[in-house]
């Protein structure tokens, strides 16, 4: 037996007991006659003792040759400690130590074992169970697995069954790339690794299984951007017989429940907008509600004032920021400079001040007087003392641009408390989206994605305005879920496999067991995936998902650790007939 | 809203409420005035009315045109039924019906989707949605996701970590196959799909995670046998500061968790055997044991007695079969006639019976007298009326062909009722065993496996002599986990690799990453993974596990449901830098 308590459990109550514990030793603070240990494990840190009246030569020569990092074994018994340590669970008590046995040595670490290391990123990925040991790296572990078993009981109460889909699958063009496994028993075949579950979800709601889950790992050979991984990790849902509004209640249930579990607050009805209404407030499909600055549109406004930038501009658009018209010309050249950025791409920035004596000034007066920036400013709702930033462009690129700058000031203004949290719902989604670059349309969620029924008609007149009952689920400013109302029957199928050019072939030789499959009485289905690792993130009050991932893969998408991908042998090669090009 | 309730739920309870349903037809009676429709969901059958006095002649028609597994909703009032159906819950009512909406139709599907269907293996595999419509096939994978949300939770609460590995690791030549997969940013190299998260583990535990598990996809790209699949899933655990007692104490309460709550049975403590003794006493180290018919060694009984059969043995053993002394010449035939199937490979079986009067004959009975044959029955404490069955060989052969009878004697005796369950440890297995076509030692665990302390000299005297803690569970004759106690230090692994015959470069290059880590304050460890396909079979009374598959490969590791795999484009390949040979 290694141990008969763990390093976070003992206290006063253990008094006079004698105890065996083991673990890292954290720190060690010799005082020449005195010896403190710090044990740690992944349940606390237990202080041991040792002194040279109550200690043998031997034990006080064995605890000064210990390092850190190295794994010890003690017996000794539980005593009240002089100086007590308030802040940690054992801090009433420390160890006298009887014996001690080194179970294991360590080298000195390449960074060291603390809350705050001195290790970077690159370091702490090559030494990644070194960095796990890490308080701050195993509580998030920890914080995603008690997440998980929070979504499988909520969904399981919910009747949904946790089905595991094949991993092996099919390649399919649609969506991002695949990574493909090649088969050495069907010679120069290959599998390919899932995106998402997607067709066999639906396939299982034709199977009749009516309400799915899995918590299942997805896979994309995208070139990665910052966090992103090739491999992630997906809460995938489907149920039959269910309308989106089925569908948004019992996932605003399940998120709802996440963040009273977590934060202790009740969020409340999750307020729903259109894509398009998305578009037009925050510039943004994905907006962070925790904070207003909502987009005001000023086309009417600020036409017809000699001012060509604007009187050019397909759109006006600006945002009020409460409090800040004192802002000074420095602060205010900064936010020019960051929606100059190349990411950002605008070319300028107009601002307005409306000053705590109510007067009205700005950067355009040689254009607007008075009178018209007070009219402004009463469309901005501003009160004395708000500073309005106004942008001009077209639509899109402008909404893209002045969502950047909301989101600037939003935490340059400490609105975005991670411990609060605003999800919301955008409804209404466009079905497919125009490609310039393949001159062709592709679907804004998926191939499988139904239109709005009283929108069918448009499939014909003018695909690109059909909206599909697509829904995301967004919360602070990220899209945590997305999901839609499925198409289930092949006419409709074939229709948009069709609109996004594949051609009969194509799409029998990809699809034609999902169409196939409709022809046997599939039942309206609809279904939803979040993303788990950014899901885990942000409830934790995080924005980056990789230290939510036990071993991630660096930007070039390697495992720095184990060093893979790596070569194969010549022989596995030639099992699986491949030649390297 | 689709439905107001499931088709398993209404009962007289709902007597004359209005409801809203919707399901496959399961079945249509016509008897024109009167037409019943069997209405089907996950949760159940709910009968469907309409006659001709109380429906009007428009539903009538609409209902007659209804086929097998259409798609309907309907919405009607809940009468009471005139014969009622003891058998289902929703048995003493049914639904006159009021309006009838045909949501999607159906083909006639290519078997009948009823508990016992007309479609064979193949046909079922490639409609596998359909077939997922079945009470029974629909029963197993709701099987599977109750189990593994149990062992969730029993894991849980022994404070277990759920923590994800890679998907995409690094391929090693130890062990079976690898899946690989080639990277597109890492040209010419690739990834490997794990055979199991061993290494991943173990830095977890050397991370200081203490307890490890997850329910995890596992591959393999073995040519397949019947009922092996490409990938499979495993219960994959870890614990750090444990002894082998330790990990047989948890693993034990969950198996017998688990299986009072399937049969509601205790199991008691699990018995525990030696590899050793399991191969002496069933010639398996995975006995069944829900029956005995222990062998027994007969070598001292049988020599000298002119019988060069098992005069020249190396060993002479048998079994004792209770009351089946009464069996004929033609049954004991069949017996002669199982053993010498190829498969078995036997030469020959010996028989003794002892007569209902006590009497003591045989089938060598040329070579023992009546005293012998009595002293062969005394070793085998055969009651009158038994019968017992001699074979003789060398020692690993001639146990693996008694093995086989006995299992088969268990089979036709009606000894392996599937309700009751019969676990045991496994314990002390060889660390290596030597492949004669390789000529060199493999580990018969794993290459991590430690060796017991005390025959840790054996390593340069004897390897092949050498145990290891390594420990399989074993159910109803078949293995459903295993495990074992792993080296953590890094002289100790580096010895092993030796002896595998890896080269200093070859263990560098693959597993650098492992024996480096150990430098670093390794705790000592072990673990156990359990095969889930197969555990959750086993708990079901099943031992095929395709069944308890959402979506199984058939034995050439195809889906011939969405006939993967399947070639890619040249695109693709070019992306990858690889040529087809």
């Amino acid at each position: 037996m290694f141990r008969s308590h763990t390093n976070g459990e003992l206290s006063l109550k253990n008094l006079n007991e004698t105890v065996t514990l083991s673990g890292w030793v954290q720190t060690i603070r010799d005082k020449g006659f005195m010896i403190w240990i710090d044990l740690r494990d992944r349940y606390g840190v237990t202080q041991l003792l040792l002194d040279e009246e109550r200690s043998t030569e031997e034990l006080m020569k064995a605890a000064k040759n210990l390092g850190r990092e190295f794994v010890i074994q003690v017996e000794g018994k539980v005593i009240e400690r002089t100086s007590k340590n308030p802040k940690i669970p054992t801090g009433d008590i420390e160890i006298l130590v009887e014996t001690l046995t080194i179970l294991n040595e360590s080298q000195l670490p390449p960074f060291t074992i603390e809350d705050e290391t001195d290790g970077g990123e690159e370091l702490r990925m090559k030494y990644r169970y070194l960095d796990i040991r890490r308080n701050p790296v195993r509580e998030k572990l920890i914080f995603r697995s008690k997440i998980a078993q929070k979504v499988r009981n909520y969904l399981s109460d919910q009747n949904f069954i946790e089905v595991e889909t094949p991993v092996l699958i099919k390649s399919t063009p649609e969506g991002a790339r695949d990574f493909v496994v090649p088969s050495r028993m069907n010679e120069g075949q290959f599998y390919a690794l899932p995106q998402s579950p997607q067709t066999f979800k639906q396939l299982l709601m034709i199977g009749g299984m009516d309400r799915y889950f899995q918590i299942v790992k997805c896979f994309r050979d995208e070139d990665l951007r910052a966090d992103r991984q090739p491999e992630f990790t997906q809460i995938d849902c489907e149920l039959a017989f269910v309308e989106q509004e089925d569908v948004l209640q019992i996932f605003e249930g399940l998120a709802s429940h996440l963040i009273s579990e977590i934060s202790g607050k009740e969020t409340g009805k999750f307020p729903r907008i259109t894509y398009e209404e998305a578009m037009q407030k925050y510039g943004n499909d994905k907006p962070d509600i925790r904070f207003g600055m909502e987009f005001v549109e000023l086309n009417e406004e600020t036409k017809g004032k000699d001012f060509k930038i604007f009187d050019e501009a397909e759109l006006v658009v600006g945002i009020n920021v409460e409090n800040c018209a004192e802002y000074t010309r420095k602060q205010i050249d900064a936010l020019v400079d960051f929606v100059k950025k190349p990411q950002v791409g605008a070319s300028g920035l107009i601002w307005i001040k409306k000053q705590a004596d109510g007067s009205v000034t700005s950067s355009v007066n040689k254009f607007f007087d008075e009178e018209s920036l007070s009219k402004i400013a009463e469309k901005f709702n501003a009160k004395a003392g708000d500073l309005m930033l106004i942008m001009s462009g077209t639509e899109n690129k402008v909404r893209a641009q002045l969502s950047a700058l909301r989101m600037e000031l939003g935490n340059q203004l400490n609105l975005r408390n991670p411990k609060d949290f605003a999800p919301l719902w955008v409804l209404d989604f466009p079905l497919l989206e125009w490609d310039e670059e393949t001159e062709r349309y592709h679907a804004m969620h998926h191939p499988f994605t139904a239109p709005k029924p009283e929108d069918e008609h448009l499939l014909t007149e003018n695909p690109g305005k059909a909206r599909a009952n697509a829904y995301d689920l967004v919360l602070n400013g990220n899209e945590i879920g997305g999901g839609s109302v499925r198409i289930f029957n092949k006419e409709m199928q074939s229709r948009m496999f069709d609109l996004l050019g594949f051609s009969k072939e194509d799409a029998e030789a990809q699809f034609g067991f999902l169409m196939n499959a409709f022809k046997y009485g599939a039942p309206p289905h609809a279904g939803i995936a979040l993303g788990f690792d950014r899901l885990v993130a942000i409830l934790d009050g995080n924005e980056t998902i990789r230290d939510y991932i036990a071993f991630p893969k660096n930007n070039s998408g390697r495992d720095v650790m184990i060093d893979a991908p790596s070569k194969i042998s010549d022989e596995q090669l030639e099992e699986l007939s491949l030649k390297l090009n």
